[in-house]
């Protein structure tokens, strides 16, 4: 039997569901979601930026070899010198500055998330740490193809969110998500089924705690 | 200026409240907590002790010496062959199997205090881990004084949760917590106070996890 | 292909065979070891001993589970709270105090092995980290018993080492040693070819880093 | 008291001379060195720089903030995106290919500094990692003026190690050196004679091993 990024998903199908299928995504692509819980989790998404940055230094510094390291720190790269400044100024779009994010409180939600991406790293190999991270990796660009096909979603001009929904669907994103896709397939084609059960586990608490950072914009809860 | 514990427990007054008059343990000391959300917590409660052990497990890990290698194993020798065992049994009382323990799903709030304790302590010293530990080590002493000297509380058979409230008041768990204060005051002693902030944002955000632990039993959520 | 701790040994024969028949043991086993050599291997010996502690406190950190937790902590306990008080006993007879072991300056050959299997645990999952430690724990064992078939080998009062000879050729050894390679063998038999490259080099290295452990005994190096 | 990083090098002054004045740069500078234990060392030194690598993505995990996360990362990609680059070019330079580079086994001295440097991160907070990175970052800066100063060193195309000798004398590195001295100095100001303790011990024990690693090359030893 070889495994596959799919049969993750199959395997936590309701979760995976709720997650992708979220109240909050689809007010935001119906153009409908409150201004404020939208900047709640903008403001949140730069720590989690930040704690995904360490999650890929920890994939750097857990490399094998110099393919795998540099692999790792395209990613670190990408994350710290392209999106977070790329949130920055989202942000101020919105009306947040950057003297704001620098002070901001945690949300639960988000220590929730990215300490158990970086445990689970800590704890296992470079495929539990990616199978934690899939559904931040692959799930967002996910999203944006299943909103795109929803008949309540606002596209342009009429959508305060029509730049978020044209981030994930951009090809930049899209590719990222099919790499990573490939990344994963790669790996899980040789794993055992009792190591298939552990990384089963990982991506259905993984996938659960995205649920809650997306509940957190809804609730504005820290 | 020297610092010591009880600074850090002013330094986040109103969370540490929160913390400790919580309604879960209000509600567990008049007797009235739902038995549901009691058996809830309990089973909680295992998954958070393994992670737990897991933490000074990594804190015998980071140790520099021999004495503090030892320091931290009897800790973990504590958790893991004394009081998880003991814990065990206490489920077993309120109808919990050792089969459910093994199969329980984690609910977020545990995965997010414990994973955030084990991060603390991989990114930082052990000055770090133990403040985020404190909540836990030195919260459910505190807890427990707070309790007796309230009113409301009901000893006794009268209530059937007295098993709890005699374990946390013991001699035993009453030293422990002692012990843990004397540890960090001669630590936080000599750190400068750019130090101190760091020490304190671990202290309130460890703080703010507990209090969603309390609440998790509350609301049976995972 | 299905793996198993032999095919590792095969894979590295030259250098295992430059390891297990090392002349430090060689000389040892005749009786013919110079005391200041074996009063050197001795003292550093005492400082492995804490660093394969932390390897095992590590270890118990990285658990998945509690079957996996309480293994690796019964390991932990057996070296601190068993075999490094009998290592201070053995030394107290060969006249190093437990104030010179306290004292001692860490030899390079010391820092390289246990330093190699720490990084290793961090850098990959349990299996990397026993592969490192598979020269130690099977090494000895399997060092006991080429001693023993040697023809320049004197057992009884006549050897000064005696004592040492003794250890390892102990049912609490020899089991321990069985147990570790029924373990290697249970997770080496589904690895695929490609990780079993990557576990190939890391036994390579440690057994290299273990020959120089020897060497540093002969030459009294720091 | 207050402390500064020249208190680690008075206090391990003797190790510290014998690296800065060890054979292996006397003879470089010398231009007397033979070619092969310089390609010994060049070929090694490419497997430091992958570690010394993992080591500086290490840091950037345990950042405490952005600031500081931006400072490790910047260090990083000036090792894997510049430094590796012209170490691959400038091996060819001498004869050794890439591919060569690719299939070098690890000589023991290597993987004894780069794991213990690596170990000590994990163990310990940043301020650790720093010291026992500080005898190569500082200590190359220092070598170079150290030979600039000497009678016997032969610069120009009179000596066919010029361009290592005008390598690390470049303002370039003359500025991160004195960069890495200013970071200590700003920490080790606050420290306590406990931590400044611990700390000498770790800059002794990786001078030392840096010692080693020249004799490594001198010797052609793996």
């Amino acid at each position: 039997m070889s495994y596959c990024f799919d049969d993750l998903r199959k395997a936590c199908r309701e979760d995976w569901d709720a997650y992708v299928q979220h109240a909050f995504v689809r007010e935001l692509a119906a153009g409908t979601l409150e201004s404020e819980a939208f900047r709640h989790y903008l403001k949140q998404d730069y720590l989690f930026l930040i704690h995904f940055g360490r999650a890929y230094a920890l994939a750097t510094y857990k490399s094998r070899n110099i393919t795998e390291l540099r692999h790792s720190l395209e990613g670190l790269k990408t994350i710290i010198d392209v999106e977070l400044g790329l949130h920055v100024d989202y942000c101020r779009e919105w009306g947040i500055s950057e003297e704001d994010l620098a002070r901001l409180p945690e949300a639960r939600a988000t220590m929730a998330y990215t300490r158990y991406v970086l445990d689970t790293g800590n704890r296992g190999d470079l495929l539990d740490m990616h199978v934690a991270l899939a559904p931040c990796l692959v799930g967002y660009g996910e999203i944006s193809n299943w909103l795109n096909a929803q008949p309540f979603t606002v596209r342009g001009d009429a959508n305060p969110y029509e730049k978020w929904l044209a981030m994930y669907e951009s090809e930049a994103f899209q590719g990222a998500m099919r790499a990573e896709i490939a990344w994963l397939d790669e790996r899980l084609a040789s794993v055992t089924p009792e190591r298939f059960a552990e990384l089963t586990t990982i991506f259905r608490d993984a996938t659960r705690l995205e649920i809650a950072f997306w509940q957190m914009g809804l609730d504005r809860s820290l």
